[in-house]
């Protein structure tokens, strides 16, 4: 007897419609892709990330950021901040993230996403070549001096518990594509990088 | 102390980034907005929602279809289909329409979707104006009588479960924005009648 449940979903089937992603891609004149950025909080990854969809849409490329403190307030808001919740979270946002990509956009992607694993999961979910990690450099000691929300502050106070870096595990990528040393390049200076990368490897054309 | 728990999160804030929703869809010249097609299993959803993108993509719209079967192999992939994972499954969708729609893009949203409260709960959580409902309306026996999958055959047989028409309740909209009847109306001409309505309201221009 069939029953639906997610291990028994023989009844699901793909839709192929007769719109393809490169048709979408056609009418965008670029590359859907995911530029993952990940590292500390207040590594910068925000700051860059919108400086980059400034550059992009000013270009006539579509950008779309998303972010770990819009998305924790809709589609992860039933997610707290265990090891579990947090794979999960970033199990939705690579699958948002790979339907954007679909869609023939550039995703902007910063989370901390401090475990290797999960990022891991997302890359190997993309196509190949969709998925460009971007490790947003930063030591704690210069983090937790620029703590622009005070977060540092009470981690290290204990009042807040579970965070990344201070009694929370960061994993740092070993072989992403893209590296910005924040406390050496300026954050317009990355962007432009960046920039330059998504170029040189064609996604600013279908 | 503060704990980082979904109901603490008061350590989350929103980034307004320097490009806004306007900016992207003066760059697509349409506005964002979700299509959201509601009806039994073998109404047509599917094929409707299939000619309305093909249509509006040859217009030089981006469209984006979100589907019951696609969605279910990636983000929602860890859910069933009991009444609390329905839900669950129609949140999900709702908050990425809410971010495709923020993005400029036009969200086809093709899902039984059988219970009011939970397409009423997409509609609150969506900016005024962004959420079309679209009933394609089929009695249970022109549904079964269709059954391109052979559903119906094995809800009625009872080897499947769970399976709305069948042992399943589906509650119709009320005042859904507009009403396909499949059996007096072809896919083409309503494909058609929606693409009417979204230039009528507006979304086929910034």
């Amino acid at each position: 007897m069939a029953s639906m449940t997610p291990n028994e979903s023989t009844n699901l089937t793909w839709h192929q419609g007769s719109v393809t992603r490169a048709d979408r891609q056609k009418l965008l004149n670029q590359k859907g892709v995911t530029v993952w950025f990940t590292g500390l909080s207040a590594s910068g990854k925000s700051t860059i990330a919108c400086l980059l969809e400034k550059m992009l849409i000013e270009r006539g490329k579509l950008a779309y950021r998303l972010d770990g403190d819009n998305v924790r307030h809709g589609l992860n808001k039933n997610l707290g901040f265990s090891a579990e919740d947090r794979t999960e979270n970033i199990r939705r946002i690579g699958e948002v993230a790979k339907l954007f990509a679909d869609a023939g956009l550039i995703v902007l992607a910063s989370f901390v996403s401090p475990y290797k694993k999960d990022r891991d999961a997302v890359r190997a979910s993309l196509t190949a070549g969709d998925f460009i990690e971007v490790y947003v450099k930063v030591s704690i000691d210069e983090a937790a001096k620029r703590d622009p929300k005070g977060l540092y502050k009470k981690a290290f106070a204990g009042t807040l518990k579970n965070f990344t870096g201070v009694d929370e595990p960061y994993e740092r990528p070993e072989t992403p594509e893209l590296t910005i040393d924040t406390e050496n390049m300026s954050p317009e200076r990355a962007s432009e990088m960046i920039f330059a990368h998504l170029g040189k490897c064609g996604y600013l054309s279908a």
